[in-house]
C-alpha cells in the first residue's frame, strides 16, 4: 500500500488540540483508502523556542525535508511577544519555512458557509447565499524577501529600507497557479496591483496579461489594491480567484477571511513546485482559549484535506472531507466560536466536532 | 479685510459640478465672516491633458504656487485610461502635486453619519451609533517615491524594483500630526506597520513609540497592517486615529471609507508644513453620472471646510459647515447616491443640496 510521510508541526496555543482532531480524521482516511500516513512530530514556533532554542529548530527542518508534506498547526502567544521580530514564533518559523521549501504559491480560500452567514459582520443582503473567494498569494518574493533591507545610519540619521522586487519567472509561475485554479472554479481571475505607482506592478500586469492568453476560457480583470480593499467590502460576490503579490495578498486575504466571519473555519495551502506543500489554518493560535478543549478544529481538518488533494492527489478523499464538514455544519454542530444560539444548533467541544466529522465521513 | 488666495482645480467628471456648489458655500462664508477668497481656476487631470497637454500643466503649478491653498475636485475617466500610468489624470496630477508642495500629511476621515448607517454594507449591530475614524497617511515618502524604482533588463530577464524608504524626520513629523489630531479627538492612536517583516516598519514603530511619550494623555497601540484590514471589518468603532505609512494608508483609508458606505460624503486634506494644503473629496470623478447635475456635493463642501480650518485657521466657519451638513442630512435631504427610499427623505439634485446647506448656514 502507498505510504506518505507527513511532518506534523502542531505549534502553540490551540495548535496541538486542533491538530489531534485532524490526525484522527487522517486515521479515518487511512482506513477508508488503504494508504499509510507516516507521521513525524516536530517542534515549531513557541514550542521550538522553549524546547530547542528557536522558532524553527534544525531538527524540524530536517524532519520536514524527509517528508512529503508539512501539516502545520498555529504558532505564537504572549509569552514570546517581547522577543525581537526575527525570533518570534510566527515570523521566525513561517518565513524560513517558505524560503527553504520554496513555498511560492499560497492558496487562501475565503468561504462563507451558507449555514454561517450570521457570523459575518456584513449585511445579510450583501452575503446571502454565501460567497467563495480563492486568494492566490505569491509567497516567496516581493518586499518580504528582497534585498537591500535594513536600517542604515545612526540616531536621527537612520533610514529604513525595504525592497520590492519581482522577476518575470516569479510572476509567471504564480499566474499559472491562479489560472489553473480558476479553470476548476468560476473561470474568473482578478489580478491585484498598484500599477499606477509601482514598477513591480507594471511588470506584474504585463506578465499576467500575457499568461492569460494561454487560458482563453478564463476572464481576466485588473484592480488596484486600494480599490480591491473597497470592493471586497462592497460586494465580495464579484470575486472568484484573486491573484496578488506577497504583501497585497497578506492584507487582502486577511480582509477577505474576516469578511466571512469564520476565521476558525478557513484552511490554507502553501505549495512548492512539484507536490510538496505546507498546510495550515488561516486563524491564529488563540492563546486565550488554549487548553480548554473548545477550539474549532475545522480549519485544521480542512487544511489536512488540502494536503490530501495537492500533495497526494487524493481528490476524492479531500472532497469527502469538505462534504463531511458541510454535513456536520448543516446538522447544526457548532463549536463555541460559531455558536449563534439559534434553534437547531448543538454546542460541541473540539473532540466532539472531530467525532462528528469522522462519523460523517 | 483678510484676503486668501485659493487655487480652484475642478478637474473631470462630476468635479466641476460639485466644485460649483462648494464655491457657492464659500461665497456664503465670505459674506458671513467678512473675508475674501480670491479664486483662480486652473486645469488638472483629464482637463489638463485635453486643454494643455498634460495632467498637471505648468500654468496650474504656478497658480497653485501663488495661492494659499488648493481646492481640488476629482480627476480621471475612461477617456484617458489607455495613457501610460505616469500620464494618466490621477497619478499624473496627484503624485507631482504632493511632491512639489510637500503635502506629507494626508487626513482622511471615515465617518458614518448616524442618519446614513443604512448605506454601509456592515450590519446594523456593528455600526449602530456610527463611527468616526481619522486615517492619517504619510503622503510623500515610502514606496511611492523612493529610488531605485523601475524595470531593468530585457524580455524574460526583466526585473521590476520598487523601494520603500523612511527616514527618522519623515516618521517624526507625521507622527506629530497624528498625536495632535488625537488630542482634539478621543486621544487614541493606532499605528499601523508590518514590523514583523519590514525594516522600515521596525524604524517606524520605534520612532512612533518615542514621539508618543510627548503626548502622555494619548493612548498608543500598534497593529500589523493585515490585522488592521481585519479589525476594520470586525469592529470599526475600536479606532480613533489610525496612523499609516503611505501605501498602508492608501489601502486602509479606502477600506475604512467604503465601510461607511458614504464615499460621496468624505472629504480629505493633504497638508504641507506651515498652512498650505490641498483639499479634495475622497471619492472619484464618477464619469457615469457626470453632467447630469445629480452628484453629491457634500464631500467637496466638507473638503472646503477642511481648507477653512487647516489653511486659514477659521475653526468656527469650518464647524458651521460641518453642522450645516449634519442639519441638512437630519432634515432628510438626499442626493441619489444616499437616497434609501424611506420615510422623511427628500430626493434633491446637486444644486438643491448646495442650496439647502447654504440655507442651513
Ligand atoms: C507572521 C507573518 C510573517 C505572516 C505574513 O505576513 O506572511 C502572516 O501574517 C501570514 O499571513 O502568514
Ligand atoms: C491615484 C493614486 C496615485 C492615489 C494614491 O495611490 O495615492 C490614489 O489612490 C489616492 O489614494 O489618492
Amino acid at each position: 500500500a502507498q505510504t506518505y510521510k507527513v511532518a506534523v508541526l502542531p505549534g502553540d496555543g490551540i495548535g496541538p488540540e486542533v491538530m489531534a482532531e485532524a490526525l484522527r480524521v487522517l486515521d479515518a482516511v487511512e482506513k477508508k483508502h488503504g494508504v499509510t500516513f507516516q507521521r513525524t512530530h516536530a517542534n515549531v514556533g513557541g514550542a521550538g523556542i522553549d524546547n530547542e532554542g528557536k522558532a524553527l529548530p534544525d531538527t524540524t527542518v530536517n524532519i520536514c525535508k524527509a517528508s512529503d508534506a508539512i501539516l502545520f498547526g498555529s504558532v505564537g502567544g504572549p509569552k514570546w511577544e517581547t522577543l525581537p521580530p526575527d525570533e518570534q514564533p510566527e515570523r521566525g518559523a513561517l518565513l524560513p519555512l517558505r524560503k527553504i521549501f520554496g513555498l511560492y504559491a499560497n492558496l487562501r480560500p475565503a468561504i462563507i458557509f451558507p449555514s454561517l452567514t450570521g457570523a459575518s459582520s456584513l449585511k445579510e443582503e450583501v452575503i446571502s447565499g454565501g460567497f467563495n473567494i480563492l486568494v492566490i498569494r505569491e509567497l516567496t518574493g516581493g518586499i518580504y524577501f528582497s534585498q537591500p533591507k535594513g536600517i542604515d545610519g545612526v540616531g536621527a540619521a537612520r533610514v529604513g529600507v525595504d525592497t520590492m522586487r519581482y522577476s518575470v519567472p516569479e510572476i509567471e509561475r504564480i499566474t499559472h497557479v491562479a489560472f489553473q485554479a480558476a479553470m476548476k472554479r468560476d473561470k474568473k481571475v482578478c489580478s491585484i496591483d498598484k500599477a499606477n505607482v509601482l514598477s513591480t506592478s507594471v511588470l506584474w500586469r504585463e506578465i499576467v496579461t500575457t499568461i492569460a492568453k494561454e487560458y482563453p476560457e478564463v476572464e481576466l480583470s485588473h484592480m488596484y489594491v486600494d480599490n480591491a480593499a473597497m470592493q471586497l467590502v462592497k460586494w465580495p460576490k464579484q470575486f472568484d480567484v484573486i491573484l496578488c503579490e506577497n504583501m497585497f495578498g497578506d492584507i487582502l486575504s486577511d480582509e477577505a477571511a474576516m469578511l466571512t466571519g469564520s476565521l476558525g473555519m478557513l484552511p490554507s495551502a502553501s505549495l512548492a513546485e512539484g507536490t510538496f506543500g505546507m498546510y495550515e489554518p488561516s486563524g491564529g493560535s488563540a492563546p486565550d482559549i488554549a487548553g480548554q478543549g473548545i477550539a474549532n478544529p475545522i480549519a485544521q481538518i480542512l487544511s489536512m484535506g488540502m494536503m490530501l488533494k495537492f500533495s497526494f492527489g487524493m481528490i476524492e478523499a479531500a472532497d469527502a472531507i469538505d462534504k463531511a464538514v458541510a454535513t456536520v455544519l448543516d446538522k447544526g454542530y457548532r463549536t463555541r466560536d460559531i455558536f449563534q444560539n439559534i434553534a437547531g444548533e448543538k454546542l460541541v467541544n473540539t473532540k466532539e466536532m472531530g467525532d462528528a466529522i469522522i462519523a460523517a465521513l
